[in-house]
């Protein structure tokens, strides 16, 4: 696994579903993936693809930050912009194993991206 | 200013402030630092200083992530254990200039961090 495949693997990950294309984003992931997302832990790429393909239809735009690359690890920063906010960041810590996204810590402020007021 | 040096003062502040050594953890911090933070965007070293200062009695441990470095921009996943929760991820990414913290974008889920049950 070089540096660029795994980098490559998660900005193809990131672009598809930030596009609400959640069936190639799911290309990426591993079918065991493990995700520690905010309030909760996601086991497999059902739950997981439930969890992101509810969120991908609220975005309406990205604002990146910061893209880090260590070995098969990849890091992203970046505004998921929605009609309740442009302005929270998120930031995404990934492990990618045999060409696809096997783990995933995901962090953002859930109240931050609260309904619109 | 070489990766090492943005390294370690990240590694210094980090070690600092999560040891409750505020003084030490401001050393490293820029007067005119800008912070975006979960609900609050943070202006020079007072305001920041209350920030951290207030969160940090509050730790009772650590658990690492992950670090990245590039250039003079080094981003930090890891888990702030509080009374609340020893399972929400945070994560930083800093901009060093002049060999101090001049940004910082800090990530994490407030409601994780809520008062114990």
């Amino acid at each position: 696994m070089s540096h660029t495949t795994a980098r490559s693997i998660v900005q193809r990950y990131h672009r598809a579903w930030t596009s609400n294309d959640i069936d190639t984003a799911m290309d990426c992931v591993a079918d065991d993936i493990v995700c520690r997302a905010p309030g909760i832990d996601l086991h497999g790429k059902e739950q997981y693809r439930e969890f992101i393909g509810g969120f991908a239809p609220a975005l309406t735009g990205i604002g990146d930050i910061a893209e880090y690359v260590d070995g098969d690890r990849v890091a992203l920063f970046y505004y998921p912009q929605t009609a309740a906010t442009d302005t929270a960041p998120a930031a995404e810590h990934f492990t990618v194993r045999d060409g696809l996204i096997s783990e995933s810590v995901l962090v953002f402020d859930r109240m931050a991206f609260g309904p619109p007021e």
